[in-house]
């Protein structure tokens, strides 16, 4: 149970300049969050004379590592849409020029390949006028695109156009594309900050209790759920069946069967099934009540439809279509067993990722955005701003890549999740 | 340009019954809509001294031909779903008990299977507080199916049932139902009558201006069309392609381009075009502006994709959709090329229908459903309540269903859509 | 019934010009849409030999009166704000850009206060960029005032800065003011249209069937509505009072009944009735349900309160408040007759009217500000834009502001809400 | 620094029953939950060799008190109303039902009078098709009051009616009223637990980081401060005034100021200004920016305003109305400095209240309503179901309405208002 993990966060050196932050009431030099809250894991650490994990706290400090006056920042967005990227962009902005009176901050367009030279994309000033209303705006400004570029290449239009802090705003490929940037800044000497945002629709980084954009994501799956249950309601035999995000872990899945109560089956990653388990529950339920309503993680059934090989420019592995490989195995089952079914088959993945964010996951982006701000200012570098136990917390990349957060199937949610939708805890 | 066009309903026989409404201002006997509006069609029309097309105007007459205390009626909803399906249901049976004091009401479940007794499906009573909050939710609490069933049998139902109205609530093929019901009622000299509600999401029933759930319908695919927006501007050369409603009329395709400003191609099955013209209209503004949204009704583009052969259940031809044909045409174009794009294909189709009728098509079913029971208690039969030069009025089944109500492409709305979007007005 | 109605529009001369639209199905010269849609109506006058009265119908023409290339145009937003301004704004920026070419269109910030010199507002330049996302946006970019401006002092602006086309969106106040400005125009013989585009959110002005904003405003007011609704049946005695814009007009109000059936006493301006009847009314209904649900137009009950003998800046009649009236003299009733009640008010005009159009209204606002150009653009002037019979037509200033439109107590409507209401017909 | 806080929560006895709960990862016997997450303040703890202040963990237990078959019990909601009600006690009575088998539940009409005899309300029985759909619909089923009733009175209905477990879903006032319950039921030797779910819309009770329908508010102000936003934007010198729900504790006014970056002036009860320094620093805005939103939390300003010396029902103090009281006060200030002002005020409470729970707080009840039935059937009384450090607790009553949870002026969230709003930090 006591293990050693280690959350130190990198710090490009001292900060020697007193924070232009009138009245603020900064964060005490080294205080920490403990990473346990259980009392005998606590009791555990402190009994065995062990370090308890913490992470640093998030905030303004007394003094700053970077002259704001000659401060240039650049931001660049990655990987898919998520609702919020917007809200975090004009955030940065707001904060680095309100906050710390930093005049020259830049995007920089469609992703890592706006770091490189070789696509042509011209960086764009991000003043306070452009900013502005940026964020009633889903999408991202600045635009997107998936897969890591030539680190040495990055590097260099940082050094070039002489960049202090980099502010990346991505999930977990991100990330290692911007531990990877910061380890080549510090090979060549450079004093550059790399501060990420971690960006992740499936709230699926490791050590980070809440990311920005899921809730709003839960709150729009509604939609295609209640869709799929008034046409399983609207038909004799109905089947509604919505395929939501989660390549891996099954949050949103989770918590949108909780928020909507229609949902009869939830099928996560993390939660294995055969079809023929999974098929015979499926027929009892409509023997029973004569509809049903199925939301399936974009991850969930690996282990049966087998992987394609293929993988996509973010490197991660192509998935067969789960919610296709569903519709058609339902077919053909009923089909066999001379039952007349109505199905309706919806995919809304575009239509959730591309919303902005909703009142708290707004509110909640402008404080992630502001605390790396903080933390840029400071100099610490090769982090992630974290949320914990309710504290806004700095996270080293490498221990938020080291591993993706999973539902946990004897966890309470999960056991929620049984309950309401009264599905059977095993099909296999 | 002068038409004999003949909106003459028919009657069960002449109300003998005064009316329980009590102080209601009663339509005028013989009080009639003029089809034409345009004033030299009217003149024609009055010189040549033919007989100005018009229709039945709808509303409470001063006798009734039924007697209240001994009427039971009957409801179906058929088809597929329908933002408003509950909200007419409901206005029904509360002109029905309310207004003229009948107590007995029966919903017939899935379509018209429910009007016969192979599928043992039981009729439901629907009462006042069985109603109350039904329209709140979207699809239809009766439950729907497509297509015809044995018309003989059908009648035997309302006979043994001893139905005095069936209001029938359709489209297209639901009409050409209850028309057959009807006639086979008149040939058994039955005194049932039988009243459609118009049900056409696309809008496209001839003599009708307005059909409940298309506004509704229109606004929704707003969701989706910002989606595609967000995810084309989000990317390198993105474009965002979504699949509308609209398998004979693109009028839900093309009053969405109007409300949503961001469609850059409106493609319906009014206007043909080539391949290559779309293709290469799109490669001009994807070299232009480095976007695109494209929104192709459901029948758009049919001599270009070729006929599948196949029949649905409701009859309608099945076509090959559309919507995957030019995802996987302007993927292969521009792979031939050599354009990098990003496409993102969004059918919302499902998510629109199922939605509940927003206020204005709530009070227009409300306004529907109150003229249906006023038509079907006068006795009026092989009918629809339709909507003309902002007056309800009596339809003629027969008339209703003779040829489909299409989109002009010389008329204000194309024009106004061609203008709004930028796109070439031919691309053939 | 025969009435001389005369819908004659002014012009300042023919135009002489070929339209640069390209392709566009021209409207016929002379084509005209019926003012009666009623048969026998029509069968009057042509037995009489009397014309009748007819619209100009709307839409671009063959040829034009003013010079694009020469052409300055002026749009100026005036009294409350109303969902759609913003969209009629871009439309008519949008159309003269793109269809006509026209360059230089400038905004008059807050309303006839902008087309003076006296507070020293500035036009703005409206760009396609300028109002590219401004239809998102409730309220007006231009800003607004009420109350008109000295006339001459205006149409000097108008000379100064060379305006050919003057767009003013307003209600009857505006329009009065804009026919005043015409007139003032043709007395110094200048050269300078000016096109109308009625605001009223009320629906109130006369021989035009449909406003924008309208149905946004009773979608809107449902939000208000259910709360009233389930604040009163969330207590004992509950009653929800809702207070609604409609001055003189009960549209909303009446709208709002029939789309949210919550409602149980409707009260508008058209229908008289007496604190005593409404009271006792009122009573029997909290004897019998134990709650109510009450929405009152602005305009409803002025012989029961008395005017207050003001006027607000646009020259209207200041009203004693009928919401606080209703909600002090329902306190008091029910402590005389020892019921306690718990009674809610809710006043949500202004989050009603700030809202932007929805998607419907928003394609009603595109092609009204387009028409307003194709008009413009013909040399058209002193008149709005209207809709009638499904038709875009042109209607003289004059003839709209010469009485208000009013619910017909008489008429389908109101006998419609009555019904679903079950308010007593008469209270008084 | 060190305190001697005790969380620990009453018990009824040790349960003995086997929980019916099939394959549940059951909660481990005495997991407790820190108070204290800074790592700094464990230590002190730990090296003071004193207990640290915990929490225990909520969940289902292996062994239950109450037998399934036996059991009654009783739920009732009091207070103003707040989203989500209708959710929690759907999610009781469906977790007592499918996971206890518990089959008699019954519902206390209008809060703490159903548990009187004097108002003769009946009590509901809440059956699982009952509740079936009630949480899409705002309010409380039920009903609510405000005030205590007889002690005596209510614990006799209890123990008349044989109710095992009274849920009271209630604040500050209710849980108080709950724990006299539970003392008295204590006093007569009864078994009968109480057990509470906490309603503060506020989310301002203490030892409870999140309290349901709180972040519903907060979205649900979002439409008031936009339609401020957009008539201060409109008018010259506008001014839009929103008074927001939080009688001594200001977190929706601050959240809100955070997720709506439109408000510029943020005034809280924890944060006292003078009328002068407010006024000077509105005038200053407005001669710079020409408009300004301001959002007043109901308890704002109370050493400004001097109280009525009133109490509601409830025993709060009523305040004078803030909203009013700034309303007037702007209009007397800018007419003495000769300024022309257009102000509108909205007061959105009761529209924000009424509304559903989103899905994010319909996901939260659900779980708060499935920990208080575990912490019932296990016999746990006198507490309130609480969420802390990311985890479900429970809370002693008692320690809950010990004092207010309060907004820390020094804290983030308020330097981050600050930040946004750009308001003075002291104005006074």
């Amino acid at each position: 149970m006591v293990s050693d993990l280690n959350f130190e966060v990198s710090s490009l050196g001292k900060g020697a300049i007193p924070s232009p932050l009138k009245g603020s009431s900064f964060a005490k030099v080294g205080e920490r969050v403990a990473f346990p809250s259980s009392l005998s894991e606590l009791k555990e650490y402190f009994e065995a004379g062990k370090p308890v994990p913490s992470f640093e706290r998030a905030g303004p400090g007394e003094n700053i590592y970077f002259d704001p006056s000659k401060l240039k920042c650049g931001i660049v967005t990655c990987g898919g849409l998520c609702p919020g990227l917007n809200s975090v962009i004009r955030a940065i902005v707001l904060c680095l020029h309100h906050s710390y009176g930093v005049r020259r901050v830049y995007g920089f367009p469609f992703g890592y390949e706006g770091l490189t030279y070789r696509y042509g994309h011209e960086p764009v000033e991000l003043t306070t006028a452009f900013v502005d209303r940026i964020h009633q705006q889903g999408g991202t400004i600045l635009g997107s695109s998936r897969g890591n570029q030539d680190i040495g290449e990055m590097v260099d239009t940082l050094e070039q156009m002489n960049i202090g802090i980099l502010f990346t705003i991505g999930g977990d490929g991100t990330l290692r594309g911007a531990s990877a940037i910061s380890d080549e800044i510090e090979r060549r000497r450079l004093k550059i900050a790399v501060v990420g945002i971690p960006k992740t629709i499936d709230n699926d980084i490791s050590y980070i209790q809440r990311s920005f954009g899921f809730a709003t994501a839960v709150s729009e799956a509604g939609r295609a759920i209640n869709s799929a249950y008034i046409e399983a309601k609207g038909a004799r035999n109905g089947i509604g069946l919505v395929k939501l995000m989660g390549r891996e872990s099954g949050f949103i899945a989770a918590y949108a069967a909780l928020a909507y109560s229609d949902v009869n089956f939830c099928l996560i990653p993390e939660v294995s099934f055969t079809l023929e388990g999974f098929l015979n529950a499926l027929h009892e339920r409509l023997k029973k009540r004569g509809h049903a309503v199925i939301v399936a993680a974009e991850g969930a059934g690996q282990d049966v439809l087998g992987k394609t090989g293929e993988r996509d420019p973010s490197g991660n592995i192509r998935f067969q279509d789960v919610g296709i490989f569903l519709r058609d195995q339902i077919h053909s089952y009923f089909k066999q067993t001379g039952t007349e079914i109505t199905l309706k088959y919806i995919d809304p993945s575009y239509t959730i990722r591309s919303i902005p964010a909703d009142a708290n996951d707004s509110a909640f982006c402008l404080l992630l955005g502001q605390n790396a701000v903080h933390a840029g200012m400071a100099g610490r570098t090769n982090m992630v701003v974290g949320f914990w136990a309710n504290e806004f917390t700095h996270v080293p990349i490498p221990m938020a890549v080291s591993k993706r957060k999973k539902l946990d199937p004897e966890g309470w949610v999960w056991n929620s999740v049984i309950s309401i939708t009264g599905q059977p805890k095993e099909m296999g």
